[in-house]
């Protein structure tokens, strides 16, 4: 992706975004980036354990469950 | 943080945890690498926009909050 020096990012970073279902069990990282003036879309960048990065679709259903599903599973 | 080639962590990438509040506002982006082999913790990596990288507890309340309530300003 293109970072500035402080790893933050100046423009969008997502082309294109997938809403196809991928199993988190591939998850081996999973980066937000909040809407901000760089780009008006949130962008989650999702790199599978293959090494492959793809960028999803952050309204997919699908995606918000497992996040939810990943962070309900965390007790304080 | 400790990268391997295809930027996938080894090991966990936080030594400590901070459970203070900070206003999402600041944030930058947001690293979320879930548990497994390399790591017993979901690791939460929140990069604030003066640069500063900070590990949220992502079993505290807020940070939850945070996070789906970023979710759930998406529509599909």
């Amino acid at each position: 992706g293109v970072l500035g020096r402080a790893g933050i990012t100046f423009r969008c970073q997502c082309i294109q975004t997938s809403s196809h279902f991928i199993h988190p069990v591939h998850f081996a990282d999973i980066q937000m980036i909040p809407a901000g003036p760089h780009c008006i879309n949130l962008e989650m960048i999702v790199q599978l354990k293959s090494g492959q990065k793809v960028c999803l679709n952050p309204g997919a259903n699908w995606v918000k469950r497992i996040i939810k599903r990943i962070l309900n599973r965390q007790k304080d």
